[in-house]
């Protein structure tokens, strides 16, 4: 089966290489600008039903998957940095608290498609100032939702999950694949 | 720092790698032989400790980790399978319920060292006889306690988790970081 893969996250595309499919990756390229939104849950749905709307106007007659993912902290949605200072300041709530991340998924074929959510909770043990800083040296941080990295160097601080982790990393791997069956031939 | 890691699994180094240690490998080769024990907690203790006390008597000036991993499910303990049907039986089994994974850990310098257990939780999908035939007919499930592994292709199966991560592949990567923190020089 050929997967188009809406997305430019490499980690994406490591999740959906576990499954046995084809894939190919497009970038829908549209704004993430969602305003009209109540909570992280709705804000993820709507982002990735518009990648996927857009990404299946080009590929109409193929199984299409689109996400997005967003961090949620003490009421604040986070999404991905936009430079250290902001990096740092994500970090900091993170730290010695716990948080949910949401991954919203669009998946599809032609007109028919689901668009659900999925969230996990995290905790991460306390950082100091110096581990915070040490960890933003690297490059993991920046293209991130809350500026970690699961699977990477930040997994040291992680003191438990609750939920798919997977879907930390940017896409609930158990839910796609069962919701895949359906269109295998 | 240099860590010896008293274990043949390529997983564990893989996780030890995350960490900003030099690690050198050795197969302490003890016989996993605990028999007196009430719980699967003491039993990977146990056998943790046996292969730390061993690895630490080739490398008495070194910081030395050792672990052992079983999953508990229904009441028993599952180890690696020792051919295919006692996989299957085990996958059986998983399917469609939870299980808990322990490790334990030895974690030392000379005569001092810690030995300690984390315990995660896992929530495994219901499989079908022919997924789990599937399965087994990749070489992922005979080396593994439980005969699965949480990172590979049978990640697809697995619902939720709660704890670490890490420690259902084998070692409780947070717990560790923290008390490596000491032997830093």
């Amino acid at each position: 089966m050929l997967v188009i893969l809406g997305s430019k996250s490499p980690r994406r595309k490591e999740i959906l290489e576990l499954l046995d499919v084809d894939l190919q990756v497009y970038n829908p390229n549209v704004l993430e600008d969602i305003k009209d939104f109540k909570t992280p849950s709705e804000y993820v749905l709507k982002t990735a039903l518009k990648k996927g709307i857009a990404t299946k106007n080009q590929f109409p007659f193929d199984v299409v998957i689109c996400a997005d993912t967003v961090v949620a902290c003490d009421g604040q949605i986070l999404e991905k940095p936009i430079d250290k200072d902001d990096a740092f300041r994500m970090i900091k709530m993170l730290q010695n608290n716990s948080h949910y991340v949401y991954t919203g998924v669009y998946l599809g074929k032609g007109n028919e498609y689901e668009n659900f959510v999925c969230s996990s909770k995290v905790y991460i043990n306390s950082m100091s100032d110096e581990e915070i800083e040490e960890y933003l040296q690297t490059p993991e941080a920046y293209d991130k939702a809350g500026a970690y990295a699961i699977q990477g160097i930040f997994a040291k601080f992680i003191d438990r999950i609750e939920g798919d982790y997977y879907n930390v990393m940017g896409l609930p791997l158990s839910m796609i694949y069962q919701k895949l069956k359906k269109y295998k031939s």
